[in-house]
Parts: structure tokens; sequence; C-alpha cells
């Protein structure tokens, strides 16, 4: 029976890198938002991985503290010079303009247009991405140098957007497992241009689609793309009656880029999914890091706020804010690389696997060791100085088998392989030595 | 309104330093004993500063498994020598005699008399301080470059003192504070002319009594002087009914010196004024200490014995024992400077200040963030990289706001310092997000 | 009163590590199974030493999930050569012959042969050491070099041996003391010539007798000399009603050699034996291990199964496959020295004097401290600086006597020795300040 993990040695054969980046290519030029059709249109391509199904919330719904804002959408916006030359044009980037801007079209001195300007001195070649959502205004991102050169005189500008009554958008799509408690796996789909953040995360969630469809799974997941901060309110809003349901989760952002695959732990610390995914990070690499929860970063600041509080933990490589192309026209299809998707999904399909497989079993002759040789499960002749590996692992997961350690504890306590045991889980359960216990649900039982 | 930790920046425009060594140089001449009229007119004295209540304990009565011995005072001692000549004089120093020294006037031979002296060669300009509170004697107390000049032949010596049925003398004063349990600070006041032990002490709680009188309180504030040992068990032994009601509290002890600043934890080991202390110390300085509780040092050998256990720890500069001058004519008024003594008046305040300020809030819009937006708490324009400190802190003071972390909590979990969480706590509790929890009393609750 | 602990200084002058040497020597040259006539004539031997109880258990006994097999006794057995000549005779080595070999005589030429041949390359000059208890067939060992030595040819082999129903031969011997829970000490008898394992476990138990014979003890001891494995079963399964009385216990293996003092922790981790163990070898020297407890070694993967779970640990020098005589003919008589087993020796009596003495006493006057110099137990002159060790031990035990805290708890947190707390305990208890409390039972209380 194949399992998420056994995946992991597939993916180049599947050139499942190439494939991502690509997904990627094809979204990149879309304008998105926290609503209108950009993110419609996202959806529409992603659909084609896997069977998403789309929940429109009508512009003014309350949702917890928060309220559902117009919809925005926009057609063109440009600047012209006081010689009438165009200045910047939302055809060129959809990063030129601040994101929910409001519309206009007027003339106005340099001295006046100034307020409206975004940009970064400190990289001067790069357009900054800007938004104004719950604030009524407009305005336009442009590089620090182009900025630099615009003569004094009137300026011609021109948005044509509308903020009007609609919907925010967002889809989902689960795959059923043997149980009904949910693995949630969360990515945002609301920034415009940007590729690390967080098209890539979208790309990971399609990609892993293809490996959910196809493998006998314990858990129910669920895939979640949404607005990031009102969008996974919505869901979490309409959906409260499966908060206790939550069994584990991640949220996937900022996966593209070469920095080192960097886990961040739920609010609860040591949720199941937090000891999964700190044991694949430690027998990784080195270089991956796994950082303590902090109310900072993407929507797992909403996801583990301390009313809900669900097992959810971040999966990322640089952390938001600590790459300079961060929320820039330099987060673009060069910082993603295929073999940095792969291997996010590599760790990705690593941390489900133990997430999927971790269970707690009985020993079932737990007075003494049992027989094994009489089974043809241990090496006939005595008295040699070498045991194999996985004689070592039997012997591991016969004695941990009492019901209080799982598989992944007896990795940890071991330092064997966590897939090494769960072979030898295997063949000591197909031996009538060993059964699972039912696992103790790992759902809003504290919140600490 | 002020605080307690708003003082710490303002000793410097009151002099406080100074005002200290005043109050030790006046104390200094004064020959205190565990009883006697030394310790009433070193509280005349301290009670221009804050208004004392005396309690006076007649001599036999039963202080657990001790009695209150006789009241001793002494009028005058001296020793003359075979030539006639005066050898010591107690007007040139209180430690001249071991106190508690029955009266004696008799001639003797050096060989008799040398029992009853006392001298450290290894300090020979110093005289030692030796007491005898249990056992019937009297001696005297020299330097031992002095002692080795005393020719054989017969001396005189006499000892005007009297043991007789009197009182031990010890004294409070209360500050109120909104909550009824209290924050008891101790200080010793039986040793004689000794400056860093124990006038520091004193001199502490003195300047630290015009700031408590001035500040809103959450917490009352129980200053305690008495002698050591005998006097601290005096006063638990009256106040049985009060120990419940003690939520923290702390020994002043040895806290003018040059020595970095101490603090010995209580047994308890984690009650809140260890955690608040280590965590003042902590980001202070390096040379800061902290030390674990032993059941050998002052008064918290009483407060701490295993049968009362009170959460109280011991701000000190040089642990007792570790300096030379300890317990010799060098623990003068050039051992404790001003500036020490304001560092440690200033750690003391800071302490406080956590004790008093540190509580738990409940966020009252836990489900998802608040929007922080609609009023007015949260940068308006997104996307930038930057995040406001106090942002952060806003953020942190909500998220963690579950009943069940603590402004210190949230300070050691974020590493933002509490003073700005406690800004950030009282925004968010008069923009409407906070309220405070009845905080959970830290009283007798354990013996551990 | 003699504790175990005052026994330590004795050893040198008692020559014991000389007698344990003597023990192995005469042990050496006996041909010992987990069944048969060799370990009848090892027990023999140790009678003399201390009055072992011996129980035989017939062959088809069902012991948990394994039967007792049936015996095995050899007279001889040899191999000759083409030319007729003795290539191989069991009276030179009982590790020439694979342990439960079949009888068998017959010729067969040299390829036929090698099958039933074991050596070992890596070290050519020893012979190893095999058993086949649960799969009928026949062997010889032999070193390398030989094995190299032998010409094609038809050889003759012929092993002199029965198999048939009998019994297993265990044998324990009880020391009793003030309480009836018991401490198990254990060594496996089953090795033929091997010295470091196990016959310096055996030796270890027998001069060990000798001290328990002579000490007042508040455990009672049982010394169990059994088979590994299918012995061990054999014990536990004929008393599970005992597993509840085990305090504590010691496997003995492997103490001869010049490595390290070793311990692993049982299963539990932190029992008692654990908690003194790891006490013990942290103040004796830096060289000295402690190991987690892990499922393959000795007879703890019996004690220690899940379902049994005894708090047992095993004490050892060189663990079992980490020095490379280990199971080879060079465990002799040179691998093993006095000094080494007086070592072990010394240590396990440390060990048990902690087991046996540790225990929690109650403060009888824990509000404030007794008055100790009204009992002459405080030094008399007040104000010195130094203060005896004696008295700190004192203030300690006084201090943490509050039925929490035991002997070792204020040890590692003293950071005094515990026998001088042992010391300082027994004089608070003749002065009427402490009173031992019932000591909380470590049995079968959890399985973690």
């Amino acid at each position: 029976m194949t399992t998420l993990g056994d995946w992991v040695t597939q993916l180049n054969t599947d050139r499942a890198g190439e494939r991502m980046h690509h997904l990627i290519e094809r979204l990149y030029p879309i304008c998105r938002s926290i609503t209108g059709d950009g993110v419609r249109q996202t959806l529409d391509i992603v659909c084609e991985h896997m069977p998403l199904k789309r929940t429109e919330v009508p512009t003014g719904t309350r949702i917890f503290d928060w309220t559902i804002p117009n919809e925005w959408n926009i057609c063109s916006a440009w600047i012209r010079g006081p010689d009438g030359a165009e200045v910047v044009n939302f055809v060129n980037s959809n990063l030129h303009v601040v994101s929910y801007s409001t519309p206009v079209h007027t003339r106005m001195t340099l001295d006046a247009l100034q307020p409206h300007l975004h940009s970064d001195p400190e990289h001067p070649d790069w357009i900054p991405y800007r938004t104004s959502y719950y604030q009524a205004t407009w305005g336009f991102c442009l590089s620090h140098r182009q900025r630099e050169t615009l003569a004094p005189g009137t300026y011609e500008v021109f948005i044509d957007a509308t903020l009007q009554s609609g919907s925010l958008t967002y889809a989902e799509c689960v795959f059923p497992g043997a149980r009904k408690e949910e693995v949630l796996l969360f990515a945002h789909t609301c920034h415009p241009s940007l590729c690390n953040d967080n098209l890539s995360g979208i790309a990971l969630l399609s990609e892993l689609s293809r490996y959910l469809a196809k493998t006998s799974l314990e858990f129910t997941y669920r895939i979640i793309l949404a607005p990031a901060t009102i969008g996974s309110l919505a869901w979490l809003c309409r959906n409260e009656h499966r908060w206790p349901l939550v069994h584990s989760g991640l949220i996937v952002s900022v996966a593209g880029d070469a920095g080192a695959v960097t886990y961040k732990r739920s609010r609860r610390h040591d949720a199941a999914v937090d000891k999964a995914s700190a044991y694949v990070l430690a027998s990784q690499n080195n270089s991956a890091r796994v950082l303590d929860f902090s109310p900072w970063g993407y929507d797992e600041r909403q996801f583990c706020s301390p009313g809900i509080n669900l097992p959810m933990g971040r999966l990322t490589r640089s952390p938001n804010g600590t790459y300079a192309q961060y929320h820039t026209s330099a987060d673009n299809l060069d910082l993603v690389r295929p073999e940095h998707l792969q291997d996010s999904l590599a760790t990705l399909l690593a941390i489900l696997n133990v997430v999927d497989a971790d269970r707690t079993y009985l020993n079932l002759f737990a007075k003494g060791e049992p027989q094994l040789g009489r089974r043809g499960l241990y090496q006939m002749m005595g008295g040699t100085t070498q045991i194999a590996e996985c004689q070592h692992a039997l012997l591991w997961v016969l004695n941990y088998s009492d019901g209080l350690h799982s598989l992944l504890d007896i990795a940890q306590r071991s330092k064997l392989d966590f897939s090494l045991l769960q072979k030898a889980a295997a063949l000591a359960v197909s031996a009538g030595l060993l059964t699972p216990t039912r696992r103790a649900f790992n759902g809003l039982s504290h919140h600490g």
C-alpha cells in the first residue's frame, strides 16, 4: 500500500518541480486582491488540477469582528506626465496600482501627487507592493529610480476601478480518508504578480492534490485557497462546527525561494503537526529551521488566534519580511525555482506521512519478549555481535507498543528512522504481535 | 497613572542614593542587638521617614520552638592593662563587646582573659563582630594586631550591661493597595555598627516607603523591621493569620556594597517574586546573579522554613560571608556607597513593578484578530516590511491574553520589554479589547 | 549500625577483588548452557558462598510465549582430518561446539563440513561462541587461522551430546530486610568458558551476598542466578505475584573488564534505582556512563518488557558487543581483573546503599528553624563566617524534610554528599527533630 511518504522518491520522475513552476507562470500575470475577478480566474486554472468547490461571501457579511468589504475590480490605470507621455501603466505591472485604490481621474501637480506615490529608496529598481483595503484612498507604486526622474508640472492620473457590492471568493477541496478528522492545508490567494508570496503556496497545494488523490489516507485532507486574513476568517466563521475536527494543519506560503525550509510551530507548540514537522526537518538537513509561534506572519494569525487555536503550523522557506524581494516586483518567476518548489513538496509529503501514519500500537505479547525465532522474525544463530537495523526496529516497536508511545515517539527515542519503524510495525501487525490502538484525537482539547 | 517602575528614572533627580547614605550615617553609631534600646533608637529615626507601628514582645514569650530572651542593654565596657592604661573601650567601637555579654568586673591574668578575647588573624586590623545570645558569657573583640601587643600581667575587665526581663522590639508599616494580599519587605535591625549588614537594608526600605506612599498600588505593601531570626520568628508567630495573604516578599539585606545585584530565590523557586526578579535581573545586566534557595543566609531561613514556606526571596549585593569585610569593623561608611544603594533601590522598584503590574488579561475578541485598523490601532498602509515594536506588542498581548498567560509570561515569550507590553495592554483595555482576569492568588497553595 | 555503604571502604582489606577472580577461575572450565549439568555444577560451587534455593522447570513447560526446551548435555566432541589427526576437540575449549548441537557421528568432505564451521576472520586467533537453542543443528567453532589450514578431503565429525526431556535450572537466595518489598539482583548463568560475560556477574553477586548477610537491611534482597532470556522468563512466569513487590533491581553482567562503569536505565527511566545509580556514578568519576534504556542487551529485555516493566537497570562495564573479546575465547581470565571486579562491587554497594537508605523525613518543628543551640546542635558563638559542612547538612535536611524531598533529592539539590546527609538525618532523628515518613512504594504504579 502506497503511503504519502512513498511519493517523495517519485517527485523527480514526475518532474513535479517543473510542473509547479509552470502553473506559477500561468497565474503570474493575473491581478489578484482580497476580492474580485482575479481570484476567480486563478481558481479557474487551479480547478484543472483539483475539483475545487467555491464559496462566495457577500459584501457586508459580518465575519467575527470584521465585515466583508466591497468587491474591487480594476480595468486600467495610468499616469501621464506634464508632456503627456505615460509615466506608469497598469498593463506593465499590476503592482503599479495600490490594491483597493478608489477610482480617480484628475490632474494635479507633482507635489500634490507625491503623497499618492510609493517607492523604495533601498531597492531603487523594484516596484513595491502596497494595499489599502480598509481606508479609501488611491495610489501608484513605481521604482524609486523612475520616481526621481519625474519632472515638476501637472500630471494626469487615471484609475478605472470599481468598488461595489459583490463578494469574497474562497475555494476548498476535500480528499476523504478513513477518518473524518481533518488535516487542513491553507494557501492565501490575494496577492497579484508575486510569485513566492504566494503563487508558490497555491502551486504546492495543487501539486500535492495529485498525490492525495491516489493515496489511501488515514485522515481526511482539506485544501483551502482563500485571501489572507479576511479570507481565512471567512472560512473559519462559516466552519466553526469543523474546528473540533481539525487534527492538524499547515499554512503553506513563500515556499519556492532558495532559503532553507522553515517550520513555524502552532500556538499549541507541541501539536502532532509540530512534532511531525520538527522530526522531519531535523532528519532532513542542518539548515532547516523550526521557529516558535509568534502572532505575526500569515494566516496562522487567524487559525492560531486564542479563541480558535487550531493545531496548525506554517511551512515556509524564507519567512516573510526576511528576504529583500518580499512584496516587490522582484518576487518574480526567477526568484522561485523548480528545485526549491520540489524540495518544499518533498518536505510537505514527509510531514504529512508522519501525521497520517503515526499511531500507537499495543503489544499483544507484552510479558517478556515474544519468541520471534518461532515466527521467522529473529536471526537464528545466536551469539553474533551484529544485529540488523530492522531487527532493532522490531524490538523497539514491540517494547514501546504499550499504548502510550506512538511510532514517532519511538523514532525519537530509538534514533531509528520513522519509515523503518513503520515497516517493522506493519510486519509485527501481520505476525499477530501488535494491534493498533484507537489514536487519541488531537482536536481542540486544550488552549495552552 | 504613575507605576512603581516609573520612579526608577526619578531616583537621580531625587538624589535617593545620597539620602540613603545619610540615613546610614545617622544610624551607624547606635549599638543595636536583638533586644534593647539601640533598636528602639534606630526605629525613632526611621520613623521620620515612615509611620512605623511598634510591637514589644515580652521576655519569656514562647515563639514556636524559641523563647524571647532577657533584654540586653549596655552602658560602658573597657579593659585596662597591667599598667592601668585602657586597652579597649566600648565608646570607640560598639563591636568591642560581644553582643549579649553578661556584666563583669574583675581582674585576671592575660592567660585567663584570652578565652574571652576574639580577633581575626586573617584581617589583623579589623575588629570582628561576635554575639552570644543564648549562652551566658562575656567577651571582647579587638584587632589581632592590638591583641598581639598585649603584655602578660593582670588585666581589669569591666562590662556595665544589664540582662533582665524586658522585651524584643519590631516595627512595621503598611501601605494599602487595591487588594488586601500583601507584599512583605523585611530588613533585620539587630546589627550594631555594621553598614552593609544591615543598615543598607533599613535605608533601602525607608527610601522605598517614600515611593510606595505616592503610588497607586495593586497590592498592600508591608515593611517589617525586626531583629534577625528571633525577630522574624516573633513577627511570624504573631501573624500566622497573615501567612495566607502573603502574595510575595523580599528580604533586603547587604544592599550597599560594590558587588553585583543578587537575587536568591524563595524555597518555592518559581513564585511570582522569583519570576519577576529573575526577569528584571536578566534584563538589567550580565553581572546580576540569581541563586537557588538554600537554608542558610538571613531571615529567608525563617520565612522559607518548610512549615511556613512564604513566597519570599532575598535581594542582596554581595551575599553574606562572600566579602572580606563581612561582620567586621570594615563594614563601615566607606563600604556602602550612594550609587550602589541607588542601584539596589532601582532594582527593587523594577521587581516590585513587575510583581504589582503583572496580570492575566482576557481577549474579548479572541476568534481571529480583532480589526485593529477600524480602531486606529493598526498601520493603515499594508504591505510594508517594517512593523513598529508597539504594534508587535499589541499583537502579542492580544494573542496570549487567553486567561493563561500573564504579561510577564508574554514578555518572556516575545522577548519584548515588560513595560512596553504593559503599555500595549493598557491601550487594548481602553479600546475595549482586553479585560483583566481575576489574578490567581499565589499564597500558601503549595509547599513544594 | 553498619550500612551497605560502609562496606565500600572494607573491600581492600577483605581482598574482595582477588576472591571474586578466584571464584571465576574455578567456574571457568565448566561447560554451561541454558540447560544441563554445567549450570548445576556452577550453582554447587556458588552455594559455598550463599544458601541458594534451586528450581527445576521441566522441559515442555509453557513460559509466556515460550516453551522450556529439551535439556542439553555434552560429553565429548571432535573433528578428525583426512589424515585421521584431531583438528578440534571439545576438551581444549568448550567453545569449540555450538551450544545445543544435536549429536552427530559421520564423515563428510570439507565442502560439506564448511556450513557447520564458524570462525571470525576479523579476529583470526580467537574461537567464536555460537549457539542454536531453538533450531536443531550442529556445528563447530574454531579460530579462523586454523580453519584456513584445513586441507580438502574427508573429515570425521563426532558430537556425543544428548537433547532430551529434562529441566531448566535456576537458583535464588533471599536476604530478608525490615520491609517485604524486594531489591532483585540478577546474573545470567548460561555462558560456557566466558569470564566477563558472565562469570563476572555471578562472582559479583556471590561476593555481595557476604555483605548483605551481615547488614541490617531496609529492603529484602533477592539474588537470582538463571540462564539468560528463557531463564529470567521462567523466574518471571513463576513469580508473577512478586512483581508488585519489586522496589528496585539490577541486572549485573560484564562487570570485570577494564571499561568504565556503565549503568543502563530501566525502561521507567526515573525509578529509584535509576536515580540512585545516576547519582552514584556522577559522584564517582567522569568516565562512568549512564545510558538510556533500549530493548537490546541482557535480561533487562525481559524484566523491562512492556507488560512487566520492573524498575530494574543494568550494571555493566563495557556494554555487550562494544569490546572485541565479546563472545570469543579471548573473554578469558586475563580480560577480567580483580581491581575491576572490586570497583564494580564498590559501585554496586554504593548504589544499593542509596536505594536502601534513601527516604523522606518530616521535620517536626517546621515553623521556623528549631533552636538547634539549645539542643547542642549549633555553633554557639554567632557571627563567624565559617560554618561546618555538617551544620549545613543539618539545615538542609531540616528545611527539605517536608515529606516531599528524600535524602537523595536533598543531596542533589544541596550538592552535599549523600552519606553526610544520611548522618545529619540520623542526628536529627535522635534529637527528636525529624521522623521518617512512610516511603511511597515504587512498585508497578506506572508503565511510562
